[in-house]
């Protein structure tokens, strides 16, 4: 008898691969100095620290077990202290679930605050692994841009002002990937409000709040509002391997989450638990390692900063190097970044065009350019690399740029 | 401004805890001999080997990073040469994929595979994890009986001639949980054909199959169709804090899973992929260890079949110890194991009735008794006070079985 292939669900069709992901198969290649990528610097990460830690936590007979669906209790214990200085109001363990990475989070999320067809708003250029994520939940989006002081408020307003009742809206709020600002104070503080005025959650996604440069991020949104859904991550701050993210929220929003755990993966890993607790609760050598990596974070971007605007000059802007990993730099003289790419790759450099995060607004002309993984000098080189590609796709009238000059 | 708090979905009105996770919050006091539970026991865990290949793992930095969304290359290629030879036909590593343990490919292929409404058919009594799953994903369930040879195919028959169309079958084929049986090779044979003939998938769920005791599994049912996803873990022969399960499919089903994965939880946790393909490439300590744990499980079992045998007589008919974690009794006397529970709990004897696996049948009668954890002289004495409890409740007529005699 021959087999007829059963067939998938239709709702597959509506499903892509991030254009991300895509572009960073085509720029891997060693000779490429890869700005495109998103990952933070595996020689900072603390693999000794890590291993001491694997070692403690093998040493009992506990960690090999199913652990609790919310996560290990020691380790939301840790996170419960960590979040309420933060916060600077005290949170319950109950108040504190454990992800598989704040991705995750963001998934079940989806799950325990969309109905069908509901409203999301979400920040334009926005955090492509959320965009998916509420996407496939069938969710309407609407986009809010960015200002340098973050989301634009005062077209939320309008939105709201019009009827528009979001489920939910979706904030980078320290560092924005890709956007590269942090939402100021003020705006936290009024976001909050229009929050508990509308009744509509907010999920604040803050993977890099802790890696500030010059001065530390603000208070997070959290602080303003009950009705904040705060999400961060070990990954940027010890290593993505931990897959450990966590999530503040009400108790009811967790007991909500933790059904949906239950049935997406039972539980985390006791063992990247125990570590992550281990190494999160050394807090004098958590701020020594952190504090490195903020530094030579730090010089990276400000060497790319630099290397841009010496280049080239106010062809260019470029948002500050504040913190976190990523800038956002927008050509001024009709550059298609997406038509530049080619020759990018030919001169050895890769970044992501700014359409790759575009919801509302195109993005034609802007990129995201990621500081981690490369040091100050090859970070220079790139950006030689980049106008070397710049002005000989220019002299061939390949980029777009004739026609808006 | 006093906050509104923002609602959550609806879809959450459907979603309950298992009653299994309720039930053994209540039977973990610790002069309670559990029977209820559902774990491995930690004791026979390789701990030692564990570690070791953490550190191991740790003495690169490659680790430390995000790693593939389908799972850690190597792990891969092991799972493929493992799998290989369970199936007796070649497979590459595009039809293996990785998952956070196997209950994530059951969430996972429950969106690839079920469109809204979409038929299910399940085993009754049926795996709650996956039940659960298939329940929030809208599914509609239906439920064919097991008996000693597993599935009965002659209802499956009646279902597909009265028209229905699964999206898929799921079954548990080896050392079924809850129901203890394995499916005879005759059947496996039978119902990949029929899914051949009708096109549906077989979600061929085996985290069980290498723990038999005294003869080998029979072949996969993946074995006679390409129609079948196959499923299986390191949870129960390595350890469930590697959180490593993994899926045999075809490659258009990865590549569906892969993208669904991306949004779910981006990828696994590089550290606990090398530690399993670590364990698993050493094939000759990897028998050793299940061998040891096999034997183990079987002294445990064929103890709690015997003083079950040698306390109720023909009162309970009992599944044979043939392999797996878990024996499925049927009190024959119209004993009712929920009313029976609380008897049992006073005596310091826990089980779990057989109501929570049900699907069409009631299971009134019928308990899922766990022997992994106990040693033989605790499980006898398990059984010792199950048998008290049991005269106890019947002397009072409290557990339903004066109406049935």
């Amino acid at each position: 008898m021959s087999a007829t292939t059963p067939p998938l669900s239709r709702r597959l069709d509506s499903l892509q691969s991030s254009a991300i992901r895509d572009l960073l198969k085509l720029t891997s290649r060693a000779d490429i100095i890869g700005l495109a990528g998103g990952l933070p610097d595996a020689e900072l990460m603390p693999r000794d620290r890590i291993a001491a830690a694997a070692e403690t936590a093998l040493s009992s007979r506990a960690v090999l077990q199913y652990t609790e669906s919310p996560g290990w209790g020691p380790l939301r214990e840790v996170l419960a202290a960590r979040e309420s200085a933060r916060t600077g109001r005290p949170l319950s363990i109950d108040e504190i679930f454990v992800t598989h990475g704040s991705q995750q989070a963001l998934s079940l999320l989806a799950e325990v605050l969309l109905d069908p067809g509901a409203l999301v708003i979400v920040e334009d250029p926005a955090y492509v692994g959320a965009l998916q994520v509420f996407r496939a939940a069938g969710a309407r989006i609407l986009a809010v841009p960015l200002d340098s002081e973050g989301m634009r408020l005062d077209i939320l307003r309008d939105l709201l002002a019009k009827g528009e009742r979001p489920a939910f809206v979706h904030t980078v709020s320290n560092f924005h990937n890709p956007g590269g600002v942090t939402m100021s104070s003020a705006r936290r503080r009024e976001l909050a409000e229009l929050a508990d005025a509308h009744g509509f959650w907010i999920i604040e996604d803050d993977p890099y709040g802790e890696l500030w440069f010059d001065q530390p991020a603000p208070a997070p949104v959290a602080t303003y509002s009950p009705n904040v859904i705060r999400l961060s991550s070990a990954s940027k701050i010890l290593a993505p391997t931990l897959r450990v993210g966590w999530m503040i929220a009400p108790t009811k929003v967790c007991r909500a989450v933790e059904l949906l755990k239950q049935g997406a993966d039972l539980c985390g890993s006791a063992l990247t638990h125990q570590i992550a607790a281990d190494l999160l609760a050394d807090t004098d050598w958590l701020t020594a390692h952190i504090d490195k990596v903020r530094n030579i974070y730090g010089e990276r971007a400000h060497a790319l900063v630099d290397a841009v605007r010496t280049r080239f000059g106010d062809r260019i802007t470029c948002t500050e190097a504040t913190g976190g990993m990523f800038l956002w730099a927008d050509f001024t003289d009709g550059t298609d970044t997406q038509a530049l790419l080619p020759a990018a790759l030919d001169a050895g450099v890769a970044y992501v065009p700014g359409s790759a995060f575009a919801v509302s607004t195109d993005y034609t002309h802007s990129m995201r350019l990621c500081f981690t993984t490369s040091e100050a000098a090859i970070l220079t080189e790139a950006v030689d690399r980049l106008a070397r590609a710049h002005a000989a796709a220019e002299s061939q009238g390949a980029v777009g740029n004739q026609a808006q000059l």
